[in-house]
């Protein structure tokens, strides 16, 4: 028994998406005017708290319990010699989330976040989207329910992240499909590939478009038909989220072209979600400008596991600190100019 | 008893640094090349964690005390208008630290760092930088002593904040005297201040290096005579942090202005130095450019008191968790491509 019975049963609950609290966002902005320092001084950190507290609907928002999920998921493309991984090693890496040893277990700690790895599937690829639909309906909408489901009511703050060798050739297809341009314009190294593989990856979505054809005029579709289950899932979960009002961070160029979909399927999708950073995967900054969205950091990082997102949480309590715990001007006796 | 008797002792002290320790280094490159993920896919997780290993002489760094120290200052230069703020407010925000109300309070804490406010003679301004020099050798003496003085053996990354009503402009001078260009090339809005105060700024830079000449070729004379008794202290804790290679986190404008002369007295002067963020504050940019300095972090902070430099923090204990903590190809079993 899934969640969503069907495409069309998704596709409702995709339109009918709350709002953040107005007049939390407004309490926590008016909190922000009088605390000890310059009007703006403290940049983003600013906008953060501001919108931590409209989604969770509080003046002043809570960081207690911080989620961190990651996918994990086997692609039938990887056949094409898109990778410089072989594919086992999404089986693989999955041991080392659960032996503690990657790096996502590491920055999760240190951020005092809790993390869980959720495999779908992963000794069944779904197929080669290059010959056909990576999933067929109840696949994609079993993936779409189990990543909805994993969100708890009462988290914080959700980050979102993925493993899956072959998936950044996934990514550059939902890209192309959703915002246009060939292949070329949104593949990229992904774990490493050389000039060879970076072309086969451009040929490979090019094919993939041309196969799929006006199907992809549907998100949805676009997500079942050249995603993967753990991009289904990111879906699903940042979906689940924004109905529970959650504020998401998302992860590198994976996790935001599997959120994606939600921005074209309602025009605040991702008001919800915020980009944990630029990572240095080609397609990622052109993905994140279609979608409006300001990356948080900017540090070369292209490893996916939710590590940026994870590493941008530590910002987000930063701003949470000092949006809780400054004085104002009237109780320090400052003057405020 | 000052601990350097003159300015030429300053300056011996200044010219005899040590390097990093190159094993270190290569030992944790090394070390970063067989961890399980794509070869730099952690991007500049990876050179922070090599850059504190060759600083700190050990293959894998440590972060176990990092403090944060915050020099305050007072400017006879404010008497030209050149604050949205008025000139007690410094003495207020140095209450307002001790009693725990701030940003740097907060952000601090949510570094597990330990945050030591120096304020210097905050009840005896520097001199008017347009008509004489900020400050005698003595004094200026007195104050690179303290805040060498104030940096601990035992810590192993040292933050460095200030805090002083008129001290963009001080830093704006220094700036221009140090690298060229017009006051209006350097100065910006500091706390806020509007057109006509930002056009003041500019004028009272440019009577500065009118007046002070061809006395500001040494960037030593350049600190004392338009910088602040808590810009001197930054160098002078810049300079202690070099001499026992505890690798250092800049913060901002004012802060990076102060340990500027450094690299203009020793070729690799700021080597040991990382910038924690660019600020929003206009010259930073290109302070940090004209340093080759490269910040971490981009998030329109422009709030000084070491609030940047903090919140970079968490972006190395992010770096050193992973290389710390991280398993190798062989431990974990995974196929290293």
């Amino acid at each position: 028994m899934t969640r969503f019975a069907s495409i069309e049963d998704l596709r409702s609950a995709c339109n009918d998406l709350p709002g953040p609290d107005g007049d939390a966002a407004a309490a926590a902005a008016a909190r922000q005017g009088v605390l000890t320092k310059p009007p703006g001084s403290l940049g983003r950190l600013e906008d953060a708290a501001i919108w931590l507290a409209g989604w969770q609907g509080g003046a002043v928002p809570k960081l207690d319990r911080v989620d961190v999920i990651v996918f994990a998921g086997s692609h039938g493309v990887t056949a094409r010699g898109v990778s410089a991984f072989p594919a086992e090693v999404t089986a693989q890496m999955v041991g080392n989330f659960a032996a503690g040893g990657a790096a996502i277990n590491q920055l999760a700690r240190q951020a005092d976040a809790t993390l869980t790895v959720v495999p779908l599937d992963i000794d069944r690829p779904t197929a080669d989207f290059t010959a056909a639909p990576a999933m067929d309906e109840a696949d994609f909408l079993a993936a779409v329910g189990i990543g909805h489901d994993a969100v708890a009511t009462d988290c914080n703050l959700l980050c979102l992240g993925e493993m899956g060798i072959g998936n950044t050739t996934a990514a550059a297809a939902i890209a192309a499909a959703l915002f246009g341009g060939s292949g070329r314009e949104w593949v990229g190294r992904g774990t490493g590939v050389d000039d060879a593989g970076l072309a086969r990856k451009a040929t490979v979505v090019d094919e993939a478009m041309a196969l799929h054809g006006a199907a992809l005029a549907d998100p949805l579709e676009v997500l079942r038909r050249v995603g993967g289950r753990e991009l289904a899932a990111i879906f699903g979960a940042t979906l689940a989220a924004r109905r529970m009002r959650i504020p998401v961070v998302l992860d590198g160029f994976v996790c935001t072209a599997a959120a994606a979909p939600l921005a074209r399927l309602h025009p605040s999708g991702l008001g919800h979600a915020i980009a944990g950073h630029t990572s240095a995967e080609a397609g990622h900054a052109r993905l994140l400008a279609a979608l409006h969205l300001k990356p948080l950091l900017d540090l070369g990082m292209r490893l996916g596991e939710a590590s940026g997102a994870c590493l941008a949480v530590n910002v987000l309590r930063g701003a949470l600190a000092c949006h809780a715990g400054m004085a104002t001007f009237a109780e320090a006796g400052v003057s405020d100019g």
